[in-house]
């Protein structure tokens, strides 16, 4: 069979045993995913030697050491696995949840029930632990899932798949509700994004070439995650203990991830008082200041910034940093240069801590509060699938919930349509 | 400038639009849609004047006469038009609503606030009323919105949109954030669907070779309203009246609509007793009946059903009958020939009821209820922006709520991640 052939009839199968996957009922999926994190950790010895296999083919091509770490399976990294596997067994089940049920005149029930969406494609690139994460989150919300994962992990990934659809199929569950794609060429990738008729979402994970090329090329709905220029203002009425602790986290705590802070807007009434302060501060811990000219006056050793700064994902120790009229200039600022992911707000005026909330229509909208908090985890959602900048079906962080759909359902009693 | 850079132009414009939209409190949209419906009452000759060059084109390029009442717009007509606008001023607003608001462990309140979608994309065919139906939906969800009719209805389109816009501009509310695009030829369509930096999403109403030839070109997400080949299953509960009433109204009341009935599953245990009487009921009413083999055991009349009757959306008084071993039967027949759209149960056990409510996973799932009622108003949406057959985003009728999404908002005190 032609690679096109095989993806096609994987992608039929796991269909199939989506219908199966949407009628598990919430005790047979946690026992599947508690024993899953078992069989994972009693058979950590075979994952290891398999990720042997990736580590040393990827030593050959090169891979930078960060890389090599990031690909490196371990006993430990394993039990990490398996904990979060437990985890995911533990998260409230989406599936069934019944809302708005109401009578309508007529005195048909009529309110909505979740379901599942059927079947997910998973595209990631190095880390073999999403294998087992993105599975687990697609099959507690009672979904097949088709996972691609990176050339480089590839030995890793079929053998922790190996061992969960072993699982399943001791359970009589299909083991083609998980899939991992056997291979790893491009052409798999372009023939997975044309099966509209089998797969309902598509994910992708990993840097912006992947997400272009998946959104490029395909004709099922893809959840988009592009970069994030985080912003936060420094209202005229901030407290500064706190504006400073909030800037210092959201930039420095991890400076390599999506909502680590990229643009600091201040407002002029206290742009005297509060730049040379943080600018001590941010310079102290190593990060690079590019300021407009307002900013400069007041944090001569930061660089001139240009246009190029305002629309910046550093992802490392630069700051760009401008001072702004009022909150009007700060908005249109964020929404002229913005990514619409994270932007926060200090202030201690509560008619602008309102008007912030309600106006900026970024995915994660803050008072008071460190632009790294835009995570899965830290909102509450028990664990994240990813995390979207486009506003179709999901806006920001993505939990269970955003891999499941609703339907109306509707009582009577004998009622026609008049 | 060309077309290309027109509605480029055009598209950039409503992306400004929608940021003023999207912060216009609800008495400001309310009070812009009751003056819009006097103003369209108002002006109602100018309408119907340009209503007629479109009428004498449509006479002139051989339209039929349905077509051409479809087009017409009389004072009656017009009156209706403006009274939609009015039940829309009258709706609920979705913008601002918050969800779930919830403390976390350390003291941040983290919760969900709904917004507009931001542009919304709508191309349709010929009749003019979706001009200020749709537009009033997106604009009251605090969208902007660029609606692309087609060319049968071009000056009709225009005409409504120059009184909606000038009610726009003489409340300073930007009238570009209601656009119908000036022309009709097929590379304006092209060139709407490759704006995907200002428009959010894209609505095509009308006929199937539309609806693909958009979800085949765009770059922007297309919600999709696919075929409606509706199921009721009469179980061998079921109560013989009801199931009558409902068979009856589901496909006869009005036979060319998506949510009229196409395929009749019958319990083998009440064959005997149920076929001969629905048969006689139907064919009294011109239905043409064709069965299966056990169907036309008890309805000699019908003629044999193929494989492509299953498949098949009628939409005119056709109905394919199949008698089915049991409920899982039925289910399989549902998932293996349905849409997805609606399927309704007969029956009068309870846990037969709440399995097919459970278990079928189509947008509209009723028990004892004709399917007729897949409807966003009488579903209680109030009205009713389309339908979505596929899952992403809205699934089933789509009402205000749809036209929105959700950001995270978060409150905090000066919260930094350890």
């Amino acid at each position: 069979m032609s690679i096109a052939e095989q993806i096609r009839q994987i992608a039929v199968e796991a269909r199939q045993a989506s219908l199966v996957m949407a009628r598990l009922s919430t005790a047979a999926k946690n026992d599947m995913l508690v024993r899953m994190a078992d069989a994972l950790a009693g058979d950590a010895a075979r994952v290891i030697a398999e990720n042997g296999k990736d580590l040393e083919s990827g030593r050959r091509k090169g891979l930078s050491a960060a890389m090599l770490d990031r690909l490196m399976l371990d006993d430990k990294r394993i039990a990490a696995i398996a904990a979060a596997l437990r985890e995911v067994a533990a998260l409230p089940d989406p599936v069934g949840e019944i809302t708005g049920m109401r009578k309508r005149p007529n005195d048909l029930m009529v309110g909505k029930m979740r379901i599942p969406l059927g079947v997910i494609g998973i595209i990631y690139e190095a880390r073999p632990n999403v294998t087992a994460d993105a599975a687990a989150l697609c099959l507690k919300a009672g979904n097949a899932v088709i996972l691609r994962g990176g050339s480089e992990a590839i030995h890793s990934n079929l053998a922790i798949a190996a061992i969960l659809t072993r699982v399943m199929a001791d359970l009589n569950i299909p083991p083609a509700a998980l899939a991992v794609l056997p291979f790893t060429e491009r052409e798999g990738v372009l023939e997975m994004l044309k099966q509209e008729e089998s797969i309902d979402l598509i994910i992708p994970r990993g840097g912006e070439s992947l997400i272009r090329f998946v959104s490029e090329n395909s004709r099922i709905p893809v959840i988009k995650h592009y970069k994030g220029v985080c912003h936060v203002f420094v209202d005229a009425t901030a407290d500064f203990d706190k504006a400073e602790k909030i800037v210092v986290n959201a930039k420095v705590q991890r400076p390599g991830v999506c909502n680590a802070l990229e643009t600091l807007l201040i407002h002029k009434d206290v742009a005297a008082a509060f730049i040379p302060r943080i600018a001590a501060t941010l310079e102290g811990l190593q990060v690079e200041l590019r300021g407009d000219e307002a900013f400069r006056r007041y944090a001569p050793s930061a660089t001139p910034a240009t246009e190029e700064d305002w629309h910046a994902e550093y992802l490392e120790l630069i700051l760009a940093c401008r001072v702004v009229d009022d909150m009007d200039a700060a908005i249109d600022h964020i929404n002229r240069y913005g990514s619409l992911h994270t932007e926060a707000i200090v202030t201690s005026d509560y008619g602008r801590a309102q008007r912030f909330i309600r106006e900026v229509n970024s995915s994660c909208v803050l008072v008071n509060a460190s632009t790294r908090f835009a995570d899965g985890g830290q909102l509450g959602l028990g664990a994240e699938i990813g995390i979207s900048t486009t506003k179709l079906h999901s806006f920001g962080p993505m939990g269970l919930e955003d891999l499941t759909t609703t339907k109306f359902i509707v009582y009577g009693d004998g009622q026609v349509r008049v």
